[in-house]
């Protein structure tokens, strides 16, 4: 479905990087979701630029809801998101346009779109995008949150410092909710300085993020194809600089022995429940109603001001880039909300197929069902 | 989709372990592909248990192509295979029922199904499920090889055990395709004394693997959401077992700075291409034309003898697990060709949808196209 | 999605007239829902061909539930039905090979797909094909059954003779299950006659079909554009012959005034209701509580004795082509049935939309859902 | 795909008559396509009501797109079409919020959203959303025209008086390009007259409208259950009003024999035509290369000033309406051009699941395809 996502709650992205307007829509969406748009701002707020560790470039990130809400609710029928695009200066790229840099679309979006392509800022390939992801995404979690299911995301490692990884759940989300730099341990200013001092350097830096979902009931997802995994994995892999995504123990599972790797089921207040929760709260692709638990490999920020080797793809020499404009050299903290947000969304989808449209939503009225 | 996926070329899979038949039908795909009953054959083989490191059980895995194929081509409708269910044994698991298997998908297709699962042999969620996706994926690869697309994938760690990574890709799957046991240094030994070592002491081994793809076009894919990772992902998470998925240095580029992570571009014999491949043949979602590469993490074979702690979700009371009938001690062998070939399914299906149906047939009359 | 149809509840089919087997895949359908063998047997045999105004071919219809079903119920994961093809007689075709039938779908799958299309007895255009709509179509219906749903269909006109549109809906249902031949007025040898003499001639006659459901709750559906209408238009317009479909009045509304055409609303038992039911049970693409109904022009079958013109697509060369072979001088009466069977299966997978997957089925468990 | 339409090229409607505006998003485009913002505006004017016998709402319909167009082409990545709505006066609708508008669906809507719906002037239900339809449908026509295929719809029968059918193809379309009122012969003025005489009585009229293609290439939709039929009546059964879609000759086929009914092939100029054009261009769901045709039955228009019985679901009581506000004594001339919008989009999507993303675009650059 290329730029949409979703079976029966569908996310479709579109804008581009220097355009007008970034749009989401968001729909399938159960009617009777309080739509909060101060808590759309906080949310993009998290995902804004806002210091030294990020780029120069300043968003307002105005968002303007056109449809889809009224009178404070959802609707049911589509959320449509517009966000103007603001601080443009598309100059800083349109001199560089051939110029191929390293590890960014540059060079696949010329060839998909056969020299189409709005090269500004990265087009429709800009992390800019993900602003959508994020104030769509406000929704789906507050629907998520009056059922009792909660998403949180930290920076787990960045620059060789690492975080501790998530222990008691709700205090560590109340923790992050209120954290513009989302960790848990006291690490933040040790990351902030590798990622200065990457910057610097005329370099970037990535890292890891741990992505925790608590309450989920257990039911959710499909054995063949739409396992709970392979949902998630294929929304996160949308995000730029997302290279590898693991759940549970992930990559370590590999080298342990089946008595150590599986986890034990127990009783808990009569509650099925697992001891350990290495397979991350899916089995089969589907949740057993342990948390869900998933890191993701973030690369570093392609965009860097040293010299590059690359190739000028419109005469066809190889060239040396010297990428200047306004870049971040640590995308990893604004890509935390991120996360959260389009976990939220896959998440609504998943227990929307499973438990039908109404279930994130309210009624004011018993309709024709008995 | 469920047990589908797919959008132009398009793969349904049904049936469980203990069932009658396995069933995969591969719709979308173009007319005019050689269908190659012994090469399919071949191909079960590799994923066939075949020595003390494998399950006891034993299948001939006599498929039969019930339709789309007419004198030996595709005929551009859908492909049906059945593989019927011989050497079911299926009482060592009815005295189990009740017993969650941990970190096996027994509890979570209770809830799921609501207690109507069968519960057989793991039902619908049995690695025997991928009997079909070998089957279907050996004609995907026969269409792909036309094109001059070739696909490998061998284990790259077992049991501590460490294989090289991919070098001569050509020389590599020559290699792949001649041994039943997918790796390319002379690990073999070391790796199978691991597996039953792990054995003897009731108890399993997982592993990694890796997959590369060569003569992948360039500009195939999408940005949001059907990337070509995202797509590669949400198709191997289905392979039960897969708990991480990472493309080209993956996680490890977490740790590097963008200096080092970024893929130079440069020209050879006229072709853009990067001296390097740490994105693994995708920017922004879109083959690049560089050979994709991914590695995903096979957790160890969740049956195990040993006495594992559990509960019985029909008494609703803690017991003691002890499981007997016949298993892998380790997948991670059987596994690879599992991965190859839905791979394959998987580029196909991207492949189709950018270049049209017919790219990766044949004809025998120009029909109403100009 | 090809040869599927459905978001929730889909369904696949393969197979062509003179292969080995059809097959058809029903995924999405609940877990619970009881699978009767002999009901499945009884509506395969009103499809099939069982007199002089038949085809000549005679099948058994042998169909075997390879998956899907454990211990007499939907298991949840998917349904698999195959029908072995008998009584294959395809030197039939292949002398006549290239000879376009005209208003067949020899010639356009001949473009479609390439020449490569496997041609005998129509190949995956059959009606044949139906069989498995009928098939999966049973459970369906016993899934809707137990929901209060009923639907029901029958020939409204052929040959120029007319039934009565429904009246009693329950009556009329129960009158139609225990008829062959599918009419409520006693109009069966008038129209018997009338295919007997089209026969004679070496022709063939069309009719149109009417359908209705009860039962079905007010609110489903979507606006745009998985109307009702929509989704049962796109699945009516599968079936081979069908060629118009109108809702309610239909193509009568055309010649109406507003104050003719609209539906009053009215309080019935406390329930909205509609005194007249010229929207057919659809009022914006959503269920309104009232029956659902519909209309559906059935051409004359194509397969005709008489001589007609046509080309010979392989010589490129006009010819006279006079078709042998079995064939039914009118398919409306087998159509009926199938008609019915797609029409459940369409709700059912709009109901699992709205309401979600257990909706249909039953539970030995309520799993992890408070 | 509720509010999405296609595979391949994708629609996506959302907005609401009285909200900030109206959203459509077209996905799927090949880059290249010249957008051309006159000719844009032109296609909205033709759907604009314009005198005495549409709606007295007036509309700028000042449409911007923002984005997927880049230097004046498509860039292949999502087209967004704000139309921000004006002149709305909520109020005229606030009041009567509860009265179900017979054969409107205000009920049903209510039932589905579950009170939460936007009632006002219909919502997203109002046949203001096509405005949409128009706005993208212009873009894929002019893809469409670029590869020699023409579309145009005309009114073939209101108010009793009846338009001839299309003759000379090329000659109507360039006709209709040229009128308001969009017939071929000249019945405008009795038309015009029969729905003024409409709502001088408090009423409105209904009518059937035609559309046909020429230049869709052989070969293009599928047998089950993307059939090109299926794929345009589920779009078509989306616009408001439209209760009936026929093919070719359509119900009419249901009186005639096969002798009567076949379509004779023949060579015209050395290519495979049909005599006659009764099954409107497709054979077993697949484009045969002769213009397809289609007809639709539009009701009419619900609201009418006449007094109405109906219920108010808010109160549970019978109550008598009587629709003020403005509105269409007969909507058919302005769904002309919708139909004919919404038919280009999906040829679009058949066209390019066939021969790819590239068929109906541009290159600027050959890319990395050989």
């Amino acid at each position: 479905m290329k730029n949409s996502i979703g079976t029966s709650v569908i996310l479709t992205l579109s804008g581009e990087s220097h355009g007008e307007a970034l749009c989401a829509v968001l729909d399938g969406l159960a009617p009777g979701i309080p739509v909060d748009e101060t808590f759309i701002a906080a949310q993009l707020s998290r995902r804004r630029p806002g210091g030294a560790t990020d780029t120069a470039r300043r968003e307002q990130d105005a968002f303007r809801i056109v449809s889809g809400v009224f009178k404070g609710y959802t609707t049911g029928t589509p959320l449509t998101i517009l966000i103007p695009n603001e601080n443009v200066r598309s100059s800083d790229y349109d001199a560089h346009y051939g110029l191929a840099r390293p590890s960014h679309a540059d060079y696949t979006a010329h060839v998909k779109y056969r020299g189409f392509e709005d090269y500004r800022g990265g087009g429709h390939f800009s992390g800019r995008i993900t602003a959508g992801i994020v104030a769509a995404g406000a929704v789906a979690l507050t629907a998520l949150q009056a059922r009792g299911i909660r998403i949180g995301t930290h920076i787990l490692s960045c620059g060789g410092v690492q975080d501790r990884p998530f222990g008691d759940f709700g205090q560590d989300f109340d923790h992050l909710e209120n954290r513009d730099f989302p960790v848990l341990d006291e690490v933040e200013e040790a990351m902030r300085t590798r990622i200065l001092e990457a910057r610097e350097q005329g370099d970037s830096l990535g890292g890891i993020i741990q992505t925790a979902v608590t309450g989920m009931p257990a039911g959710v997802g499909e054995p063949w194809f739409d396992s709970l995994e392979g949902m998630l994995a294929n929304a996160l892999f949308s995000i730029g600089g997302i290279k590898g995504v693991e759940f549970g123990a992930g990559f370590s599972l590999a080298a342990m022995r089946g008595s150590e790797a599986n986890d034990a089921f127990r009783l808990t207040d009569g509650q099925v429940q697992t001891a350990t929760n290495r397979s991350g709260g899916i089995n089969g692709g589907i949740s057993n109603g342990m948390p869900i638990l998933f890191q993701a490999a973030v690369k570093p920020t392609p965009s860097i001001s040293r010299p590059q080797q690359t190739v000028n793809f419109l005469t066809g020499e190889e060239a040396t880039l010297r990428v200047t404009g306004r870049h971040d050299p640590a995308i990893i903290r604004r890509i935390c909300i991120v996360v959260t947000s389009l976990t939220g969304i896959v998440l609504c989808d998943a227990l929307a197929l499973r438990f039908g449209t109404d279930y994130l939503g309210a009624a004011r009225t018993n309709g024709g069902k008995a």
